[in-house]
């Protein structure tokens, strides 16, 4: 299955906008340093508020990563693409763009404000939801890839479940603030849901 | 239909640029972290100002995607580069790295300054115009690719019609303040005046 | 030996998150100036403290490349990747990724603080480990490339070592507060000590 | 003439490299912004010093993508790499990462303070000297390429033509205050020259 030159340079290019964002989020940490000066005392490096932001570096990190590896998987079998999957897919990548933004934010104000973590986990879903918007869409349009029927439907999968999940993270995390991100620890069950779904589906499971 | 190694790569290193200075806008949205403390109050995410730079980070977002896909459609066909096609694209892509800055332009000063907007919309009209002259050359230019002659006619159709609708919008944007980037909203005619110019002009439609 | 689509798309968008990881350590010198008028004096920038952050730049780009190369040499015959694979050379991103805000530090505090020159020498000795991981886990599973025995195990040598020759620079350069960073030195020894270790195990030289 | 497949992935990163470096030119114009306010008079976009920026910006953006065309032409015909070619390809990698640090002090200094514009045109000439190094090294290394003596005797001359005159252009912007960056529109004659000496040695001229 090969991917069409104009298909293979799109998402070069998306692949490249991604990646700079996910290093974008060492930002705040090399900001806050400009702040030290020779006589700073070193335990503002391991005060609470720092190592909220080391927290919100690692756990953005994961999950742009995480959202990455769902586009690529669904990508993988299609072999051209059309206005609505440009268009989806640069929405999406805006939505990546965006993140460092909220993570920085986390940085600063932690667990302790609501809107900071609703804006933060929401974020993060319509990400998803635009990842699962393209899945639903490419599992029907069977000319851009050369996947049979049952395929098709399994591509979906992964990122109709990370979607829930996601989704349900933002609504646990921000109606009780004492779990706020600990809830996106739910997306650690993606992988067991999308092997059960595929079960009930009756779908073949993927190999990797 | 092949590319020379030598253009792939030449591709390569300008989509990278354009990729890198697209994620760079979100840098003014960063940076305004730098200034909050946790003990400032949460309405300043949403005041008037920090609204502004959402907006001007999602027009530019949109922007920059639009005219990389204008270029990228361009050079499709496309199979060995000269030295003219190398100038041009360099020149484009200066263009493009420049807009970050007219971009936070616009986060400080929202549509309230003639010249801030005047220096965003006519960076875009350069911009556009660039590629105009690109494809009016790389249209003549028959030897650099395998298109026929009604192909390369059409090749061009896109960015002249963006790059007339980037002209009336800069003119537009200036002269009538209480439009400014609104003016923008014209680029959403491109694809419906592309299709009645090939139509005008007996060219074929493009598929995709 | 050809990658699969996929593992070639997943090592692209690596190499651009290390690339862009390595060009961000550049930052600390460029916001330095944001703080310079026309009226500075310019012995600011001949000033130890300056000096040091030159040191820090030219050290940590030195450091980042050397251990890309060990990726790229060690990835070189893998033709497919499994999830263990994602999973370990994404933490070794992650590790790059963190790498500027180390180097910021090291500008500011030079080889004064041992905190932060343990940071420094701990992240690299990690980022390090990560790497020989993936090559012992590389070299047992066979299916991944078309490397014999030999070749598998000779895969694994120059991260072994250097990870060694990282771990002991760690623990030099954090007991001995003179050495301090010099202390990565012992990785000049690498090339050296990979050819004395191979003719050890009887495994033939690599060429290049 | 293909080339092998460490080789494309060795190129794309250090390409990668340069188009970041290449972008982070325009943070001094971002970070400017910073420090602007609603109500700051919009002169201060066009005062002398602001002009300054933008002129290094598009100076630096020039040369930098000058400096990679020649890298570019430089490997075109080169097969495969050795640990020669990696090493000063870091080398000269690293020269074009740490120039928007001396571009950022152009931005500030203007050609007022000889020290700045000598480390920024010996910072190009040493860029330049490496890329000549590594053109006089392939050519003799015939192993590498496929090219025969003609061409591999040619390859070198546009580099070599580009040192001579970043160096004479380093010795007169440093002596005559006056010229400074001026002194880089030597650059002009690099096309002329480099179509000269062939003509000189006998050599065939390039096409494009």
């Amino acid at each position: 299955m090969h991917k069409s030159p104009g298909l293979h340079r799109f998402l070069t290019f998306v692949d490249a906008i991604i990646a700079i964002a996910i290093t974008l989020l060492v930002l705040p940490l090399v900001e806050m340093t400009s702040e030290l000066t020779e006589e700073t005392s070193l335990e503002e490096l391991w005060s609470p508020e720092t190592i909220g932001k080391y927290g919100s570096f690692v756990l953005s990190f994961a999950v742009i990563f995480r959202l990455w590896q769902v586009h690529h998987k669904l990508m993988e079998p299609i072999e051209s693409y059309d206005r609505v999957v440009g268009v989806v897919t640069a929405a999406w990548a805006l939505t990546i763009v965006f993140m460092p933004f909220p993570t920085a934010l986390i940085g600063i104000y932690g667990n302790e404000e609501v809107p900071v973590i609703a804006l933060y986990l929401l974020t993060l879903f319509v990400s998803s939801a635009l990842l699962t918007a393209l899945a639903l869409y490419l599992a029907r349009r069977t000319e851009l890839h050369e996947a049979d029927v049952e395929s098709s439907k399994r591509m979906a999968v992964p990122s109709v479940v990370t979607t829930i999940l996601t989704g349900l993270a933002a609504v646990i995390g921000i109606l009780v603030p004492r779990v706020n991100y600990g809830a996106l620890l739910l997306l650690l069950l993606t992988g067991v849901l999308t092997v059960l779904v595929n079960r009930r589906l009756r779908l073949p499971q993927e190999e990797a």
